[in-house]
């Protein structure tokens, strides 16, 4: 079942820059871990922004919740996530893909 | 290169039914050519509206403009595209998969 | 799984008002039924204005937008549905109620 | 007599962490004491967020004014209120359920 | 209990003239009925648009969806409603005026 | 002459707490002497909002200013104001009350 | 006392064109008739809209709902008032200007 | 002196065919006639939008409305100017290209 | 050639109380001497706000842009610029007033 | 393949005034560099505003995304992107300028 989220990273400036600096990397590792697991399918950056879109593929909206709010970066981040569901059009629904 | 596309349809409640039933169906057709030619690789709808969230992969932004303006629902969808980049934490990019 | 859906109805005033007392009627019905199945389990109308929010009780996505777009009334409504979780203060969830 | 309330958590990053520590575990047992009481019947996380969709149930808006501002996070929420009234196709209220 | 409503005024300029004016007369002749009522306690023109500004006084929720939801003019009005309750300050509620 | 306000308290949550204090203890006094003097005839809270509607009753938008930017909250306010006239069905106009 | 105004003409493209010219100049007539009379004494087009910027010049908020709500095109335009008060650096106001 | 101006095209779905084909074919050369003369510098087309950004290069805000205001679309567009000035870092004003 | 702005002041709570008084006063200093050149030939307070709104009689939008951002508040104002041009309806335009 | 940009500069008061000083001088020598690439082949102040228009000129997203992410200001602006394609009614496109 798939979510669409945006993220929007507003990071304090006068954030601790070693706090700031370990927030960001933990948050890659986190990340790469859920993108590897099949959780998080799609990751793009927004062009010009400190932003991005993403897919995520999970069993529920429990689910869904926890891993958002497990990222380090969420207590930064204005993330807005819309419900997806299958486009009649989509080739590979209608082709057995 | 990617963008995402999100589109809203608003199809005029007062349009004769068999100019929509024919252009629903060649939106079909033509969307669905495109996802096979590679050029739309993801189709969503969005739960509880009369919306897709849809990604294209294309060389150039005259490319884009010309395969969106060319999409029969074109006179009666509210379209806006955004372009995306390659995310420093995508394991697809950064993985070599 | 629970979803949180406002729709605001907006029927053309030209609509045929055979047309539109059908629709309302066979609305009526259609979200009667979803509601005793379980599947609709508040309705609530907001004041002052012709909207209604409500809670869906769903198994995907997919069976979700199924539902909606199955309302009489889903070509002349605007509507919003926001994912909802678990709350960690819900006495429901952590009483075991 | 019910009301929505859509309420956004926003602790300012720089609040003195034992402070913040000590206003979260009240709002929880404040929270949990409305529910208890019949007050405060349903209360959702809205997924990928810090905010919450409620519902309170009081007997007037001084009441529900009084609880909301009671909150130990109300300094620190943005609070959107919306009156609700019975919906004329709810089964509970024609079913007599 | 008091309720605040801001009204706008939509009628489609090419509803039926006659339809029109017999609307207006009704939503007068109504309105006026309110405020003798003591329902309806203030109602101010917005300067410069075809608005209003309206406090009602009612008992419950559903008693002030059935008044507002009873305005002739109600299928060609945006009606936003805000819940009021006393402010401490209120010289009228501190003063036992 | 009448005017609508509509003001949000936004005081920062780093403001020395003697200051707020002093602050909300003179915008109560300044509110009431106001209120006892006739020029500011209606104020009410919004349900779950540190906010306020207010309407005030002034010989000229000059003297509305100088109220309104006297007020001891005034630089931690975002206020609105929306002129009023007399509504052509206000029975206390028409009927002469 | 001054209130400044933005209006935006909204005329519909189906309305009757004799109608539409009949309006436009009954418009400008009165328009002017309240230039010439001190009432109205600024009249600016906002660049590239269907749009003007006015300050009007009137004794009450009744005589100003008056004025506008007699222009012709009152029912097709979207007009917001803004109250406007000396300005403390205002070299007019404080030159005896 | 330039000015930035978004344009967004906004055709009525029932306009009479003949009378649209002969608005848009009359825009095409009043626009490229004013290209040719050095007043419009710059046109683009929005990717995904019946919109255009275009930058406007004349001697007064008088000549821009009306150069606008000629144009055959005009009644049906949404328009919005934007005034440019340069910019400290423009490489051709601090090198003198 | 006139413009119009509104000027939004929002300067930080926590500025140091002598910068702030010397910038209010350089603001005011340098206003009226643009005032008295003709440059800024009105001048308005938005009742009920730290706003104005201005009329700006210039050559060009450099010279616009250079009056403005010397302004003393201008790192802590927001301001939004809007072109003008005459109206055809301004009797001083066609009295040749 | 031409994108357009707005960026609104929101560098905090509180900043260091070297730092500042030091980003502001980075910033103008970073962009005058990427303009004499013909990279950003336009740069506008926006009139009365912190703000620039910029059109840029790249191969790809991802470069556009590297220059613009490189920029010093980058954590202290908002920036949105379009993207731009060839508008059929530009002459340099068909006329072969």
């Amino acid at each position: 079942m798939l979510f669409h989220a945006r993220m929007d990273v507003r990071i304090p400036h006068d954030l601790d820059p070693e706090v700031r600096a370990d927030t960001v990397a933990r948050e890659k590792a986190y990340s790469q871990e859920l993108q590897r697991a099949g959780k998080w399918p799609h990751l793009w950056r927004i062009v010009g922004e400190y932003s991005n879109i993403s897919i995520f593929d999970v069993e529920s909206t429990d689910e869904l919740h926890d891993l958002i709010s497990g990222l380090p970066l969420f207590p930064y981040m204005d993330i807005k996530v819309t419900p997806l569901a299958t486009h009649p059009s989509d080739v590979r629904a209608t082709d057995g893909v």
